[in-house]
């Protein structure tokens, strides 16, 4: 049975992954009196009068918020809310196995920016953080923006940052094992997107110099009159690569990484053999790779890293997330700042204790990832 | 221990008395890639193609959001979302323990009409039904009313619809035991917000001719020039009654029966010695009735029912609401009517095989109840 019959027969079953429970049976008019009317009153006027006590007497102190529009799921693309729901649902009870931590989610019948923010806002107080997730770019910068500006609980966008923390790990490792430093790699990021946006940013603030970004009109550089906020932001670090550089195949010679995060086979073995010696291909377009691993490898590749569970070194979000909210919660921490994320990429990269060129992240059941990653997340 | 202090304390040591779980343990990369990518791709694949899917392969299948503004929170007023949230988590776990329905708190953070309007329908997709609570009058009424009909999932405000459910079943065993007949009975309701005006709504519907209702400034009837459109809405109805009439006190000479929806302390002995032989009391304010209990016996009520766990009689809308939404669920109902709730109200009135002053309605913890009322529930 194919891993598609497997997983609609397993959702056709359960109708929805995810439960909520009461910790405590109710079962007499006592604890009935406890939990509801009357005695919950005397919680609700604790509450009333001191409002940080929410964190303490009630599930905000331990739940999170799985949020989308379902305008980029997966490699679906704008699939709205309903089609999103068993992403997010899965999320949710992710966030409860790895972590330990309550999750909710919730789709928004909505693609407004102002809408989303408002709603979201509106909705803040039942929640201890925000895990906003597949918002297509550029209004998931905006909206990620404003909410960590606006709300006093903490918000991640995991496409972005999620996706930027591990990459960066990945490519930690990967370095560790070509012994190369990141101010002297040439690094091509292919898609400028939430994910490429917020890797392009994570590898210049990790010391990144020659660092060149496609998307899908060619090399973003500031002469172009179609760039978005976000895309003159990147092109203003990088127009000292420019010089003679304008399609992702000038861009790829002699470099010695590729990421890509954009759509499935556009890197052909062709243009890896223009690529530096032992080149590093993140193929991490997602279900189907920018290349495939095995052509990867006999194009001269020395290492490869998809999205994909069934080939070596998996980039997958969920060895990051579990562990970035986990530590927002049992560290109280209002703003997860980016120097936290380098930290918790660093740290999920120390859960490798000798990478290889098949391994340079740790398996995603490690028990010890989550702790690795949580100690990180601290004001 | 007061119920308070036992209260709080479970509040604390739980931190939080609700829990979101995964239904199916995640342990390693073959279930993973069933309930998460890439498996959930063909999920929701299907549903993109067919949004009814959603119902069978998601949490909305079965999952009731619970929604307040914290406006009019138990006897406690408007204490907003936070204080509110402890409320609004008890009444979710209640959902499960009472009727296996998963349920969620949501709690708002806006008091205004058109927003919460808004904010509501957009997240909306996750659930199976939405059940309003502790929204303060008059807002409550257009709030409710939009939802039904701007929502294809069904939406009750607890506080109007499923109380206006447990009094009319309770006064229907009460009658039977008093012998008297909707049509002939007279009674007085004290106080004209939600619950106030959607009981008068369902003892009218239900043929109830010789109603009053009072609110803080007296009888409410269509010479006064401070209605609201809902109270003069039931000043049109109920006009005939109102000759010689302005106060609670005129109001309760001969009457049959008070229902108290108002403040605590405000119906005297004396008042009750006016009433017609045998009065019928529910003094339903809490946590402190319109009057107690003893006090109301000792000056004549042959019948007495308040909120309080702590007498009999309670009026508690846990015998409603986990019925109400099960049959939603069960049966597929689009709309909650007014119709099924009357029916609701009758067979939760017969769970009780004999009436007796002292025990007009089932024991909230009697398994019969849910199948009952949800039963009513139906197309």
């Amino acid at each position: 049975m194919s891993i598609d019959e497997i997983s609609l027969r397993l959702h056709k079953k359960l109708k929805g992954k995810l439960e909520t429970r009461s910790k405590v049976k109710i079962n007499n008019k006592k604890i009935l009196s406890a939990v509801y009317t009357p005695g919950v009153a005397a919680v609700s006027k604790a509450i009333a009068a001191d409002s940080t006590l929410a964190k303490q007497y009630t599930l905000k102190a331990n739940t999170i918020a799985v949020i989308s529009d379902g305008s980029a799921v997966l490699g679906l693309g704008n699939i709205g809310p309903l089609a999103a729901l068993p992403v997010m649902e899965g999320k949710a009870a992710l966030f409860k196995e790895f972590a330990g931590l309550n999750a909710f989610p919730i789709c928004l019948d909505t693609q407004d920016t102002e809408e989303i923010i408002r709603t979201i806002k509106n909705i803040a107080p039942v929640f201890g953080g925000i895990n906003l997730e597949d918002i297509s770019a550029p209004r998931c910068f905006e909206i990620e923006k404003r909410l960590m500006s606006e709300l006093s609980i903490p918000v991640m966008h995991d496409d972005q940052r999620g996706t930027a923390t591990v990459v960066l790990a990945a490519l930690i490792n990967a370095f560790k094992i070509k012994k190369i430093k990141f101010s002297q790699a040439k690094i091509v990021i292919n898609g400028a997107g939430a994910a490429g946006t917020a890797v392009t940013k994570a590898l210049h603030s990790y010391g990144g110099t020659h660092i060149v970004v496609c998307d899908s009109h060619g090399v973003i550089k500031l002469e172009r009159p179609d760039l978005t906020t976000e895309k003159k932001i990147i092109a203003s670090w990088l127009q000292a690569d420019m010089k003679n550089v304008s399609t992702l195949e000038d861009a790829l010679k002699n470099a010695d990484v590729f990421i890509g995060v954009s759509k499935g086979n556009l890197l052909t073995p062709a243009m890896i053999k223009t690529m530096a010696k032992k080149p590093i291909i993140f193929a991490l377009a997602n279900p189907t790779p920018e290349i495939m691993p095995e052509t990867a490898l006999k194009a001269g590749a020395y290492i490869v890293a998809t999205g994909r569970s069934d080939y070596p070194n998996q980039i997958n979000n969920v060895l990051a997330f579990p562990g970035i909210f986990r530590g927002v919660i049992d560290n109280q921490v209002a703003t997860i700042t980016d120097k936290m994320l380098v930290k918790a990429a660093e740290n999920l990269a120390a859960c490798v204790k000798k990478p290889t060129t098949k391994k340079i992240l740790p398996d995603p059941f490690d028990k010890k990832i989550v702790k690795a990653v949580s100690k990180a997340i601290k004001n």
